[in-house]
């Protein structure tokens, strides 16, 4: 199920500038008992990337409206609803149309069949040879050029190994390819400062919130690779999976953590009580 | 006009890596005479994009046929035509498909209506404040992440400024928002090395071309703005506009110099000798 710009249809204009240069955002949010989890915060985010990039932020109540509607439909199974907000068509090669009418599209997926064990017992990791690039300016947002993604994503095909930790260009420690990267270590909990590169995600956000509340502020700083193998415990989160500890990177084993839990059952509440 | 995979189409399906990752390469051709100028060198540069991004090369022969097609109703007008290839639909988030059929879409354009003095006198440019990210993994390949670029280009609407030239994050001069960027000190000529950003243009490939031929080999070199205004002339090229002098950049002006003249004479014989 497919709405672009509110109508019911599949396919884009290849005018339009986020096919012609990833010119726009997205946003990735899980559906249960039909209605879009953390939707407050999605919309939030996606409105801060929208002003960074200098597009028109959607209208929230024809957002939400039409987001509603297609949750709806999906009464009493799991899904993911996606969220592409980009520039529109027109204007001359990068130079953007005088006037911007950004499209909107939204579209539902069925839930990723992920194994329950991989939020108990945690998972396995692995370094990705594949660097993300140094941008101040672009850093953070959740925008349409994911090539770094998508080529560090193709380094592996085990599916024994569930994610792939990326270092920036420097051996900094960012993130996973697809999910925000904790560690714990003498009872702190740290995770990397995304001044540079790295996606702010909307559960990164919610875990440092938690973690806050519960009396330990997550520590935003630079990080190596031997420093993480290091830690204590680790996790990695995002708005699908939720969180989950990562038991193994390459040769070295890591506990579930009592933080990692923690955080989990925090999490597992606040979803369920308060979106 | 616009062929997607041979078929007359203008849309594409929004589920396209393209448009959800920039997860493909283009390339933008002058159509002149109904024939694509340079297209060897071209489709030469669209494979090697392909093979960095580990996308399957289109077929060579099925691309030249589609292009002649295309180029052969733009007899009598000067046009552009963008070819555009990416990884095609399918996959689970980053990851890609186990099997791979990219997307190919090829599309006409107006040809820009440049003023011939530009050639002739020369533009003005300024310099961007959006730099340019560090990615030695993704540099020098024309890809469809171009955000970069788009920030850069909305920075200003005057139109008596024709280019923006980008830094990268370290202040080193690469490349202007649409073009590679030349000068030339003490009869030597220079360009940036893209080793970690820029695009590597076709235009860019001949000029180095023919100034070896002239005897001056270009040098590549990392270089700031500072020695960049110290230039005795500068120039900008790609494949529409061809080469343009600099004649401008802020408060600094520069002549069009005998390097810029002979490089343009010789690229306009080539281009109409030997395609």
């Amino acid at each position: 199920m497919v709405l672009i710009n509110g109508e019911s249809r599949a396919f884009i204009e290849i005018a339009d500038r986020g096919f012609q240069y990833g010119d726009g955002l997205f946003e990735t949010i899980e559906v249960r008992n039909g209605q879009a989890v953390f939707l407050k915060q999605h919309l939030q985010r996606l409105g801060l990337g929208c002003q960074r990039l200098r597009i028109p932020v959607p209208d929230a109540q024809t957002l939400t409206f039409e987001v509603n509607g297609l949750c709806r439909q999906m009464q009493g199974t799991q899904a993911v609803l996606k969220i592409i907000v980009t520039r529109g068509s027109g204007g001359r090669g990068y130079r953007q149309p005088d006037t911007v009418q950004p499209t909107r599209v939204l579209s539902l997926h069925p839930y990723p069949d992920y194994p329950k064990n991989y939020a108990e017992q945690g998972i396995v990791a692995r370094f990705c040879s594949s660097r993300l690039g140094l941008n101040p300016g672009l850093a953070g947002i959740k925008h349409l050029n994911r090539l770094e993604q998508v080529m560090a994503r193709a380094e592996w095909d085990d599916p024994g190994i569930q994610e792939g930790l990326m270092l920036d260009i420097n051996g900094q420690v960012i993130e996973g390819t697809m999910s925000n990267l904790f560690y714990a270590k003498n009872h702190r909990l740290y995770t990397a400062a995304l001044t540079h590169s790295g996606v702010a995600g909307v559960m990164r956000g919610l875990v440092m919130q938690f973690a806050a509340e519960q009396g330990s502020p997550v520590i935003e700083h630079s990080f190596t690779r031997e420093e993480l193998l290091s830690a204590d415990e680790i996790f990695v989160c995002n708005s699908i999976i939720g969180l989950w500890p990562v038991r193994q990177i390459e040769n070295t084993h890591f506990p579930v953590g009592a933080i990692s839990q923690r955080l989990q059952s925090r999490l597992h509440q606040f979803s369920h009580d308060d979106k």
